[in-house]
C-alpha cells in the first residue's frame, strides 16, 4: 500500500484527498505556493513544502518542484486532484520515471482520451455511440464543408488537443465555415501545439449526464452511476445532481454500459468519468472522458456510501476492486452546489479577499460541505474562484432540495461576495424543483431571469 | 402539520432542531437569556425573543415566559429539546392548557416514566426484566435491610423522584444502610419534595445499552436500534456508538423487543429511550426510560438514515409512523464523541470564554458536526459545557473510528481548553479499539493512566 502521498493541488480537493489520506494512514505532503502558505490544505498535512511563486506556472504547474519535493520528502506516490497536472501525460511519464505513483490512468490513457479525435474513434470501435461528426482529422476547409453540409448547420468545429474553450467554433452556415476553420486551427496550433480539426453536430439542448467509473490493473471495471451535470454557465458546472433522475431507468442502465465499454477500450485504471450528451429523445452520445477526479465526486459518494479517492489510492497501491458492480447500491439523491468567491451580478467576476466571518452549515443529518477556507483566511487571487461545495444527500430528491436550500440559508461568509445567494435563487426555481432542465437552462433562462428580476430592486 | 415551531433551549440541540424545521418549512422561534443574545440558535431561527437573564431558571427554566414568547409570536408548538424542561411534567400540561402542542409525550408518561418506583412496577408488569431490588417504596431501615440482605451488598439505595444524582446512595454493608437511607431521603426531599426510596442491586461493571424508540398517536411502536453509551464519567456519557456491536446478535434483538415492550406499556408517544445495563453473562436489566431526544440521537440516525427530530416533528403533528419495523434498517457503525469546553486536568472544569479560532471538520464522507458555535463567539459560564458534537459514519467500526481520529486530528479550537485531546487518547486506546468496555473502563482504567501520563509529562 501506498505510504505516502504527495498531493499536487491545492484548495478543496488538495484538504479532499489529505482527509482520506489520514484515514487511511496514509503520509500526507502538501505542496504550496507563495501565496498559499496559510492555507488550509497547507496547515493540514503531515508535511509541506514551498514550490513556487503565487503563479500556477511557477508553482502547481512547476513538475520539476513537485517532483523535487516529492523525492526529498519520501512520497511514494503523487495525487494530482483535478486542474493544473491531473490530465498532464507528461507529468505521468515523469512520475513513473522517478519511481513515483502517479494516482491516476496511465500515461498513454491520458494521451488517448486527451486526443478528442482518437477518443471519437476509439469509441466507434468499441461500439460506444458517438456525436455524428467527422471520422478523424479533418484537412481541408473543403473537407469540413462536405461533412457539415451531411450533418447539417449549426456544427461544432472542434481542435483534437481542445481543452479550456481553445480551438472551438461554433458554425452556424457554410459562408461561416472557412474563416472559423482558419482562425481555430490557429488558436489550437498556439495553444496546444496540434492544429488538427474535427467536427460534430451540435446536440443542444440537452442533457450533460456522465458516469462514474472505477478500473484497477487487473482489468476490472465497474461504473457508480450517473450525475446530471447540465446546469452550467460558459461550460462550466454549476450544480449537480446524482443519479441522473429526469432520464428513465432503461436509458440509464444503457449509459452506465456505455460507459463500461468506453473504459474497457482503454483498459482504464483508476477513477475516471465518462461524459455524455442525452438529447430530447433520450438518444445519447459520447463526449469525453476524463482522466481523473471530478469536483462533482462528493455526489456519487454519498449515494453510494463509496470514498472515491480511498478507492484511488487503493487501486495505485495495486490492489484488486474489491467492490463488484452488484456490491453498488444507489440510496436516495444528491446534489451539490458549488459556492464560488465570485460577483454574480458583475459577470461572474471572480471576488478574492480576506473572509471576515464564515459559519458553514455542516451539521444535521445528510450535509456534507467540502472546502478550504476558514475565517481570518485570505482567497487568493491567482487561483480559481471555488471556495467550497455544498452537498447535500436525502432519500429523495425533494429532501436533498430541502436540505441544500436549509444549509444555503445557514452560509455566512463575510468579506468577500460569493453565489450563495445565486445559488439559492436556483435551487428555488420551479423549472429546478421539478427537475425540467436542459444545459440551456441556465445560461437562457435562468440567469437573465435573474438579473432581470436584480435590476427591477 | 405543525407551522411554527418555539423551542424551549439552546446550544447545538437548539440548532440541530432549527435545521429540521427548515428542512420540512416549518416556521422556528428562538428563545434566549440575555447571556445567549448572539447565541448560534438565536441567529439561526426565524424569530428569537429574549426570556430572561442568564441563569436558567430565570430564562431557559421560565415556563411563564417562554409560553408567553409561544403565545405571542403564535408557535403551535414547543420542542423543549433535552435537559431544562424536557421532562417536565408540569410544563408538558401547561403547554397543553394553552393549545400549544409539547413535542413529546404525554404529561402523565412523563410521571409514569419520571417516578422510578413507578417504572418499575409498570415494567415487571410488562414482562420487562427489571435490576434486581425492592418492589415499591421502602418504608423503613428495616425493610431495607431485609431487602438489601436478600440480594447481598453492595446496593444502591435511590430516590423514586432521582435525577441528576440526587437522593442516590451506594451502600456497601449492612452497618452502612441506616445512615445512608436516611442522609438520601432527607436529600429527595429537599430537592424533588417527594422522599420516597427504592434499592436496587448494583450492576457493575457493566454494558450500558439504549434503545432508541419511536411512537405515534395510533399507538405503533417502533425501535430503532441501540446505542452502546458505557463510556462515562460521573454519569455523564462521553462518546457513544451505534449498534451495540459488542453483544450478540440475538441479545441485540431480545433488547430492542423489551424496548418495544417497554413503551407499549405506556402507549408511549414521540421519541424516547429505554435504558438497560447489560451484565457480563448479557443479561440485560431495565434501568430507565428518557422521555425526550437525547444527546446521542445522531449516531441512530447516521446508521438509519432516519431524522429522529423529523420524526417527533410529524408524530407531534398527529401524523402516522410513515416507517414500519422491517423498514428500519442499518448500515455501517457511527460513533459520537461530545467536545467540551472543559479542562480535563483539572477535574474537566467547565472553561468558557471567547473562541478566536474556529475549524469544524464538517468536510469528507462520513463526518458531521452538530455545534452551536462559531469563531468569535464567547462561550457563557451559565450552561453546559458542551459545544459540539463529532459524529462519524463508516462501513465498519474501525472505518467510523478511523474517521473520528482524522476529524478530531483537524478540529481546531482556540481560546478555550476542550476535551479534544482527551477523546483523541480514548479512541485511540487498544480497549477502545478493540470495543473491549464497559462502565468501568473510563473512570477506573481510562482516566487515571491517562493522568498519570500527562504527569509523568
Amino acid at each position: 500500500m501506498i505510504k505516502k502521498v504527495l498531493i499536487a493541488n491545492r484548495g478543496e480537493i488538495a484538504v479532499r484527498i489529505i482527509r482520506t489520506c489520514r484515514e487511511l494512514g496514509i503520509q500526507t505532503v502538501a505542496v504550496f505556493s507563495e501565496a498559499d502558505r496559510y492555507a488550509l490544505h497547507t496547515e493540514l498535512a503531515d508535511e509541506a513544502v514551498c514550490i513556487g511563486p503565487a503563479r500556477s506556472t511557477d508553482s502547481y504547474l512547476n513538475m520539476e518542484n513537485i517532483l523535487s519535493a516529492a523525492i526529498n520528502l519520501g512520497a511514494d506516490a503523487i495525487h494530482p486532484g483535478f486542474g493544473f497536472l491531473a490530465e498532464n501525460s507528461r507529468f505521468a511519464e515523469m512520475c513513473e520515471a522517478c519511481q513515483i505513483k502517479f494516482i491516476g490512468p496511465k500515461a498513454q490513457t491520458i494521451d488517448e482520451m486527451g486526443n478528442k479525435i482518437n477518443a471519437r474513434r476509439l469509441m466507434i470501435e468499441a461500439g460506444v455511440p458517438v456525436i455524428p461528426g467527422s471520422d478523424g482529422v479533418i484537412a481541408t476547409v473543403e473537407e469540413a464543408e462536405a461533412i457539415a453540409s451531411q450533418i447539417g448547420f449549426p456544427v461544432m468545429l472542434k481542435a483534437a488537443a481542445g481543452g479550456g474553450g481553445k480551438g472551438i467554433r461554433k458554425v452556424l452556415s457554410e459562408q461561416e465555415l472557412g474563416a472559423h476553420f482558419q482562425s481555430a486551427q490557429q488558436e489550437a496550433l498556439a495553444a496546444f501545439g496540434n492544429g488538427d480539426m474535427y467536427l460534430e453536430k451540435i446536440i443542444y439542448p440537452a442533457k450533460h449526464i456522465e458516469v462514474q467509473i472505477l478500473g484497477d490493473q487487473f482489468g476490472h471495471i465497474i461504473h457508480l452511476g450517473e450525475r446530471d451535470c447540465s446546469l452550467q454557465r460558459n461550460n462550466q458546472k454549476v450544480l449537480e445532481e446524482a443519479p441522473a433522475f429526469s432520464l428513465p431507468t432503461d436509458i440509464r442502465e444503457q449509459i452506465g454500459q456505455a460507459a463500461i465499454k468506453a473504459a474497457q477500450a482503454v483498459r482504464y485504471e483508476n477513477a475516471g468519468t465518462i461524459e455524455f450528451l442525452v438529447d430530447e429523445d433520450n438518444r445519447f452520445y459520447f463526449m469525453e472522458m476524463n482522466t481523473r477526479i471530478q469536483v462533482e465526486h462528493p455526489v456519487t459518494e454519498m449515494i453510494t456510501g463509496i470514498d472515491i479517492v480511498a478507492q484511488q489510492l487503493k487501486i495505485a497501491s495495486g490492489l484488486e476492486l474489491s467492490i463488484q458492480q452488484e456490491d453498488v447500491h444507489f440510496q436516495g439523491h444528491a446534489i451539490e452546489c458549488r459556492i464560488n468567491a465570485e460577483n454574480p451580478r458583475f459577470n461572474f467576476a471572480p471576488f478574492p479577499g480576506p473572509i471576515k466571518e464564515l459559519i458553514l452549515p455542516g451539521g444535521g443529518l445528510g450535509v456534507r460541505v467540502d472546502s478550504a477556507v476558514y475565517q481570518g483566511y485570505t482567497i487568493p487571487s491567482y487561483y480559481d474562484s471555488m471556495i467550497a461545495k455544498v452537498i447535500t444527500h436525502g432519500k429523495t430528491r425533494e429532501e436533498a432540495l430541502n436540505k441544500m436550500h436549509r444549509a444555503l440559508v445557514e452560509l455566512v461568509i463575510e468579506g468577500v461576495l460569493t453565489n450563495q445567494e445565486f445559488q439559492m435563487d436556483l435551487i428555488s426555481h420551479p423549472s429546478i424543483r421539478q427537475g425540467l432542465y436542459t444545459t440551456a437552462f441556465l445560461q437562457e433562462t435562468f440567469l437573465p431571469e435573474w438579473l432581470n428580476v436584480a435590476e427591477e430592486e
